[in-house]
Formats: C-alpha cells, sequence, structure tokens
C-alpha cells in the first residue's frame, strides 16, 4: 500500500481527532505517558484518563517525551460515563475471550469502524487496567470488542504498545481512506477489516449524526433497569448476566436519538402504569 | 481478516522462529525488556544485541516482564556483522528518508518479505539506536528498509512501541500465510504489502537456501573495498557514498553464493593482477 507511506495529510487524517482513547483506571503515570507518546506518533490527540491510579508526574512526563502536550491536555474522568459522553461508537481493547460473546473485530477492523465513525462525530478506544483490563461491566459499554492477534502462550502486550498497534492501524485506515487510490484499492480495504457483523453507519434515512451518544445510551440503559425494578420484572443488580445481555442487544441495534426517545419514552410508560404517582401526572 | 484472529498455529507460524530482531547499540535497559516483551507477544524468539549500552538488569527484566526468557537467551555482538551472520535477508527500521535512496517498504511490506524468506532460512530486522537510529553504513547493511508511516510532526516512536508494531504485522503476515483462505485471499494479501521494488526470491533456477547470507555478502564487500584500494580505483574510506552505493547495488541483486563466488574470483583476480606477489601464486 504504497500510497500510505507516500500521501502525508489526506484529509480523512483529521477524523483523527475525533478519536478519544480512554483509559481506565490505569495504575503506572509512566504508561499514561507511553500512551500519550503512541497516540501523538499516529496523529491522535485526545486522551482521557479514568480515575487514573497515579499522578501525572515525573515519569509519565519522561515516557510521554515530545507528547507531553497530550498528557496536559488529558481529560480527567470519574465516570465511564463522563469520559464517553457524546461518543456515538465505544470500541473496547480485550486481551482475552469472554463468556458472553460480543461483537470481536482485529485492529484493522477496529481503526475501519473508528475512523469511518469519526467521519460523523466523536468516536473512543477504551483500554482497560494493565493488569485486570475491562470489567465486563465497562465492555458492556461497548460496541465492539478488539483484540490484537497475540501469541496463545504469552499475550500480554504493554497498554502503549496496545496502544501503538490500534493507533497505528487508525493512522493506516485514516490514510488510505484519503489516498487517491481509494477507489481503485477499496475491495482490498474491505477486505482488511471485514468481520460478520455489519455497521449501521447512518445514511439510509435518517442523518448519521443523530445517532445515539454514549452518554445518551448510559442515560437509556440506567432508565431502562430502574423501570426493570419498577415492574417487577427483574432487578438487574441481582443479575449481571441480564444486564450485560440487554445491553449488546441495544449497542448491536445502535439506536438513533428519535428510537431512543421512542424507547424511553416506552419506559415511562412502563413504569408510569406500576407508579403510584401515575395519577398526578 | 477473521482468519487472522481464529487460526491458533498455522505451520506458518514456526517461521517466526527464524526472525531475529536485531537491536543496534540501544542506550536504556528498559527498552530492551520492553523490545523482548514486544516481541514475545507476537510469537517472535530471537533477539540479538550489538554493542548494548547497559547491562540486562532489573529495570529490563521488569519491563520484559513474562518474557524474561528471551532476555536470558539474548545473543550479545561486538559487531552487526556477527548479528547477521547467516541471514538471507536484513531489512532496517528507518525513521526518516535517507540522503541515499534504498528500496523502502512499509511495516506490512516489510513483515510479507521476511515471513516469505523465512521459509528457506534465517532473516533480521535490524532496530537502530533510541536516539540517532542507524548509521547509513549500517542501513547498507539492508536490502530493504521499513519506516512506519507516521505523524510527519512527531515521529519518534519508542524503539519498543516500533518493534510491536514490526511483530504485530510479522505475526499478522505469518497468520495469514497459513489461515485456510489464503488461496482466496491472496489477491489482497499481496496488495497489503506491495512495493515497487521486485523481491527476487530464488525458486527460479538455484535453490533459494543458497542465496548468499549477510555475513557471506559483508566477507564479499570487505573483499571489493581491499580490491578497489588494490587495483588503484578508489579508496571507500574516503568516499562513503562510493561504498553505500556499491552495496545498495549488490543487495538489489541478492547474489547466490555460487555468484558470490565467481564475484571475489573476480576480486581476487583483478587485484592479483597488481598484486607484487603475484609471481609467487
Amino acid at each position: 500500500m504504497p500510497a500510505a507511506t507516500s500521501v502525508d495529510s489526506p484529509p480523512s487524517l483529521g477524523r483523527l481527532a475525533r478519536v478519544r482513547v480512554v483509559l481506565v483506571e490505569t495504575s503506572l503515570s509512566a504508561n499514561m505517558g507511553a500512551v500519550a507518546r503512541a497516540m501523538k506518533t499516529m496523529g491522535l490527540s485526545q486522551l482521557v484518563l479514568v480515575r487514573p491510579q497515579q499522578q501525572l508526574d515525573a515519569e509519565a512526563l519522561a515516557r510521554a517525551a515530545g507528547a507531553d502536550d497530550l498528557l496536559a491536555r488529558a481529560r480527567i474522568c470519574d465516570t465511564l460515563t463522563d469520559a464517553l459522553a457524546g461518543c456515538r461508537l465505544v470500541i473496547g481493547s480485550s486481551a482475552r475471550a469472554r463468556a458472553l460473546a460480543w461483537p470481536e473485530v482485529d485492529p484493522a477492523g477496529c481503526a475501519e469502524r473508528l475512523v469511518e465513525e469519526a467521519a460523523e462525530g466523536e468516536v473512543a478506544l477504551l483500554l482497560g487496567r494493565e493488569r485486570s483490563g475491562l470489567t465486563n461491566d465497562e465492555l458492556a459499554s461497548c460496541h465492539y470488542l478488539a483484540r490484537i492477534p497475540a501469541n496463545p502462550d504469552y499475550s500480554s502486550l504493554n497498554i502503549a504498545a496496545a496502544a501503538q498497534v490500534f493507533a497505528y492501524e487508525l493512522r493506516r485506515r485514516a490514510l488510505t481512506i484519503g489516498a487517491p487510490a481509494s477507489g481503485a484499492g477499496a475491495p482490498e480495504q474491505a477486505a482488511l477489516g471485514s468481520t460478520q457483523a455489519g455497521v449501521h453507519s447512518g445514511g439510509d434515512g435518517s442523518p448519521p449524526e443523530e445517532l445515539a451518544t454514549a452518554d445518551e445510551m448510559a442515560g437509556f440503559y440506567a432508565h431502562l433497569e430502574q423501570t426493570l425494578v419498577a415492574i417487577g420484572f427483574a432487578d438487574p443488580d441481582q443479575s449481571r448476566t441480564l444486564r450485560r445481555r440487554l445491553r449488546r442487544l441495544f449497542n448491536r441495534a445502535r439506536p438513533d436519538r428519535t428510537e431512543l426517545n421512542i424507547l424511553r419514552g416506552i419506559l415511562s410508560a412502563a413504569a408510569g402504569r406500576k407508579d403510584p404517582n401515575r395519577f398526578r401526572r
């Protein structure tokens, strides 16, 4: 793919500015710095830290090298929901197979989806704790899991090394889309990141920028779970499997804003029927 | 490319055992450890250190994490020639464009060539110093330069991050070759790493394992340069550009062993005509 190396800045490179890299409860400041460096080498700029376990100290700055500006601008959040606010697509990195099957992509497929959706709005790549990765509940916030094909005997990539691989594929994808040969090369490019799961990318009626964002989905899930309790169906706090299955279902559907409003209307209506205050409304 | 993630160990994965990662004058032991980890996650096992600037200390072991076995088995060499002995193909990593044009590949093209040639024998990926990379003379030992497409405003990948990208592409390539769909997918795979430069991969007459190895080429170049002095043509020590141009020329040709013997016979003969001792032989 010589075009990818010879084209300096096709317009689609600008999409990389809409890709957030979200680190959840990272233990070591050195790793936060190293992730910043990996990001900047590939033209990514939005670093978000959820409950970082160390300060952005001298070690972080040393490892960031010339990417200290990304650290200085890093957003620090208390909750994953805050970190993902406004994102239309979320892909989580996962080192191992999960009990509950989730749509899975390789790094090229991850990049394909993130760069495609970044044309419309904000997207996020989620990287978990150094030792334990993402919890199942955190993964349930994701539309896809991304897995780097690794040595089954030793699959433990350093978090910054994983970030480098994902960032490399993101840049590669952004360069490919903008390259003049992208028309002719489209079949190969599609093959690069193809999986069985289709992507609802909008554009088939409603404008794609109206897809519900991650925070809107989080609000919906909270509403849904309250409603499940209210209507006496089940308490999702008692059944995490149920909670995750529901999330997987709705994440796969990728509702747009209007659809989400309809769903929430249904929830309100459903709860309202059991609501002791319903006659006051 | 779902096959790449779902196939555990096609036979071509074994080729990764023939890919040496050669680090030249690495400054920091932490980086040596981190490179070992990056290698092992992708199934590479041969680490070679040329004049490492620090001991393989506790910091190296900490960064290697579960890849300390690669560090323990790492070969330490005084010269690049020793490190490359027996290699039929050498690709050097290069962060910047060079004055003297050399055949260039991207990481996917690099992996394509190394994995293809590793079917026949040993190959090497050369990574230079953290700050200054490889010297032009070291690059002249390479058949290709490999460049990771990076942010032109900040292209400084950490050496272990670069190793992770190359190792990732090597594993990806090895998985693709062994995957059952490799026949059907071949055009896409070829497109992945295509460049303008052709590869002489043997198999067109002489058996491919007879290609001259890196140490044989080094011996030839030494012989050539002595001969140039002996015949009064030029002193390559006085003209580094000349030396590199010659290396580029012969590296591109990729002589097999028989051809190299012929060339050396010619050199001997040429020097012999100016050799004051020629009548004693």
